[in-house]
Formats: structure tokens, sequence, C-alpha cells
């Protein structure tokens, strides 16, 4: 059973599972691990895995639509640094401290391989955003916060030895601002953490809608072009749509609603194209877009 | 670095660290990780794994005197196959249903050894029990709640081949009610999970003062006499005070409100002796007890 099976099954034992952070009363709360061998590439520094490692949590918070209120994190390594705890602590801070969450700390565990567990809890303000909402009989327009790419890029600056440049890069901010904007408007809403094409099958799938987007629309990343061949647009669209784990956030919005969206937040919306029918399909200028992405915790 | 020094490294960065659970708002967050080779011995059933997990985390929460709310596992193993995950997810269900919390799922990872790291929230009616209130200067008892040992035992069963017996002894119930019972009444609170003999040093450290407890009043749980050598109070005494992982309250109560509490639940409250000045000492029968114990994350 690979992890999308698996957490299949848990969204039918639990009533408050299934979405991008479960609804207790008028909290959200979501749990994240990640570790060495599949989430933090040689390079990465301390400072940096406790930023994203926290900033994940607080992503899937942003994706339901609610205020970041606390985060936590259980830190398992097999031998504890002060350097190298001080400054996962600073990194955890400070992405909780740039959407208006504490970071109250956590547990501390010895481990032969660098793991690291996160929890995020935010207030609902609005009713949560879920992803089951969008309509294709209204006029809809799907949305993508910021730039994707950001993390394939990285990973590639990992590969080449530029770990300022990756480090940076593997440094986002969790779109909670941007959530807050959506929250009353949007009608589904959901984080990119598994690339936009699969975030695009997960949100059609639970809205039972169609998608038509445009590649021309997709925000590709600068540093994409910088790490692949500027002369295959292919190259860099694939990686921006496909590899994920940017922590961008995918809405579906009535295009009477965009502006009143983009009013209320600083941060890029481009829209890419339009809700359609189920039967229309995914697509992307007018071919079917698959459904190939990045399923944390295959490697 | 080991454990304890670097959880004091993290409690001197972070205010809301340092107690069983951090406080934000009218919340309390504890995160806690466990794993198989210190945590889930040869014949632990994943029922047992998920209840023990969430448990252990539900009973951070209580020693903080709050009604607990809500818990995560992020749950990782080399291979899902759906009977495990089925099993873990109920008995983490089970011991949040028992205790009014509600279990709403988590994350998915692979990993090469089984770990989980839970997230309990609970809700503060009253202020927070903290660790440091005890005052030497009032008619104060130190009480602990349920008995002592069940995990030592358990351990001992599991080494024997009898995991029905020893399933059963690791499946505690979080002390919730207990917690909510004290919160009105205790001037210091932690649970007992590293043991009695080093919660008293830590809770002596914390509230500034010490302890003069009576080793005949130790409830020692029934299943140790089962484990030890029946002729040896000395060895069944021992396990009960340092072995730890029993997630038994232990609180300081002035003299006057014990009849308050002991109404107030249906656990047993047993009374271990009195709360006395630091320059006293922690003594068992007039001599200094050690502080010896269980420090997660050693092994």
């Amino acid at each position: 059973m690979d992890e999308r099976a698996a957490l299949a099954l848990l969204s039918g034992e639990l009533d408050a599972a299934g979405d991008d952070a479960a609804v207790v009363d008028d909290l959200v709360v979501t749990t994240d691990m990640l570790h060495e061998r599949t989430d933090f590439p040689d390079g990465t520094t301390q400072y940096t895995a406790g930023w994203r490692a926290v900033g994940a949590s607080l992503s899937d918070v942003a994706a339901m639509g609610a205020e970041a209120t606390a985060a936590v994190a259980a830190y398992a390594v097999p031998e504890f640094t002060r350097a190298d705890l001080l400054a996962f602590v600073r990194g955890a801070s400070d992405v909780c401290d740039l959407v208006g969450a504490e970071y109250v700390g956590g547990d501390l565990d010895g481990h032969d391989e660098f793991t690291v567990a996160t929890t995020a809890i935010g207030r609902l303000v609005d009713d949560p955003v879920t992803r089951d909402g969008a309509d294709p009989g209204t006029d809809e327009l799907v949305c993508v916060t910021g730039t994707l790419g950001r993390s394939a890029a990285a990973l590639e600056f990992f590969e080449r030895g530029d770990v300022e440049r990756a480090n940076d890069l593997f440094q986002f901010e969790p779109r909670i601002a941007a959530g807050r904007a959506f929250a009353a408007h949007a009608t589904a809403l959901m984080d990119s953490s598994d690339g936009l094409a699969r975030s695009l099958h997960q949100l059609g799938e639970a809205s039972d809608c169609g998608f038509a987007i445009e590649s021309d629309r997709v925000p590709i990343d600068e540093a994409v072009r910088a790490t692949t061949d500027t002369d295959d647009d292919e190259d860099a669209l694939g990686r921006a749509i496909t590899f994920g784990e940017d922590f961008e956030l995918v809405a579906t919005v009535p295009e009477s609603e965009l502006d009143a969206v983009r009013e209320a937040t600083a941060v890029p919306v481009s829209v890419l194209g339009t809700v359609t029918a189920r039967e229309d399909g995914i697509t992307m200028d007018g071919a079917e877009l698959e459904d190939r992405g990045f399923t944390h915790g295959e490697a």
C-alpha cells in the first residue's frame, strides 16, 4: 500500500481527516513528518530545516483559510548539538513569526536518521475552505498564489553545490495571509505541496469538476529558468507543475470575486484557467494534464 | 548533549516551553516522538502503539489541568499495511474517546524504523497548573494518582512472552479527569512519565522545595509483585518509583483541599508525604531519594 492508498484508507476511517487539515471546533490541526533521506538534501542547513518543516504544516493551515496560532516540532537526530538545535529553533521561530504564529517548542528524540514531525494549529475565523466546493455550473476561475518551481530549482542548486541559493529558495512563506484573503471568496482551496498537476487532480476529484488551464498563465519561478536549458520551455514548465513542494495555494474563485481576493492580499494571485465539467477532464492547452507529481513518502 | 540538556537549552530559548505542555492563549499543545527501538518492545501490537503514543501526549495535557480536545499522529513505517494502520488508528481513537478528545488522524511517512510523533491539544478551563507552584511554607501534601510500576511490569511480561498481559498493561488511561480535579486545587502538577523519583526532583527544582515521602505510601501496582521476587519488596519499590512511563499525575495540594480533589475524581489519589523546604532535600523514609529514572531518548 503506498502513501496515497493509506491516506485514503485513513480518511475513510476518520471524519475529520481527508483535507489539508482536520477541523475540531474552531481549530484546524495538521501534522507532517519529514526526514533527511527524502526531504532535506545534502547542504540543507538546520535553520532551513526548521523553517521548512514548520512551514509545511503552516501551509496546511493556510489551505483551510485559517489564522495560524501555534506550531510544535518533534526533533530527532543521532546526536544533539547546541548549534544545530538552536539553528533549527531559530528557523522554526522565524517562519512562525512571519505568519503571526507562536513556535512553542516540542520534543527531542534520538534517531538514526534526522527526522522532524511538526504540528501546526490554526483558528478559523470564517468557515473552513475545503477541497470539495468548486462548481462548474458557475463562472469560476482556478488560481494559484506566488510562483511555482522554487523547490525544483533549489534541488538543482543543492546538486550543483550552490547551497546558499538553494537554502534561500527552500525557505518559503506559508500563505496564511493569502489563505485568509481566499477564505471569504474561494469555493475550494488546497496547497500545492504535491505539485500543481496533482493538486488539480485532487481538487477535481473532491469537487467533482474538471479544469481547463493554459500553460502560458503558469507562474514559473525565475529560478527554474536558471536551472534548465533556457531554450527548453517544456522542461521548465514540467518542473514547475509536477515537482511540487512549493507550498503555494490553489483555489477556485467565482470570477466576480477575483478582484476582492487580490485587494485583500499582497501575494500575487495568477489565474490559470477555468473550472469545467468533470467529463471535460483536467486539461492544459486543451490536452489532458497527467496526474503526475510528488507523493510524499514514496522514496 | 543528552536529551535533558537539550530540553533545558530549548526551554531557555522558548517562552512557552519547559513545562509538560506549551500554553498559547487558552490552548495547551504538546508533542512526543516514540519509536520502536526505545518505546515499543517486541510484541507490542499496533493497537497498543496507537493507544500509547497518543496517550502519552494526552497525559501532558492532563498534567496542565486542561480538557483534552484533539490529537493527531504522524505514523512512519517501512511498509504500510491495511491491518496495522487500522489497528493503530483504532488504538489512537479509543484512548481519545476515553478522555473526550477527538482523534483526527495525521500524516503517513516511509521510514526504516517504526516511528510515531503525536501531538495533543487541550483547552484550559482554569489557569494552567505548572510545576513551580508548590510552597513549603504552608501545609502541602504531595500526591500521585493510580498505581506505579505498570510499565515496568509490562516490559517484564513482554520479555517473558506474555504479550497479552503486557499489551493490557501498556494501555493506560490518560489522567485528564484527575487533572481537571487537581486544576482547581493543586499548587504544582506534572506527569510521572520519567518515574516518580525523577518527577519529584523536577518538581522540587521548579518549585524550589523539597519532599519527604514514605515508601509504604507508594501505590505499587500489583503487576509489579507478579514480576519480582515476592520476598524482595525493595526491588518492587525500586521499579515502581524509577522505571517511569506510567503516565500518572504527581501533584502538590494544600492539606485542606485534598478531600475536594478526591471528591472530584474517581481516580485514586495517594498521599506520598509532605512538601518541605528546599534545604531538607528530597527524601524517602528520611534518606535522600536519588534522582534516578528514565530519560527518554537515552537509548
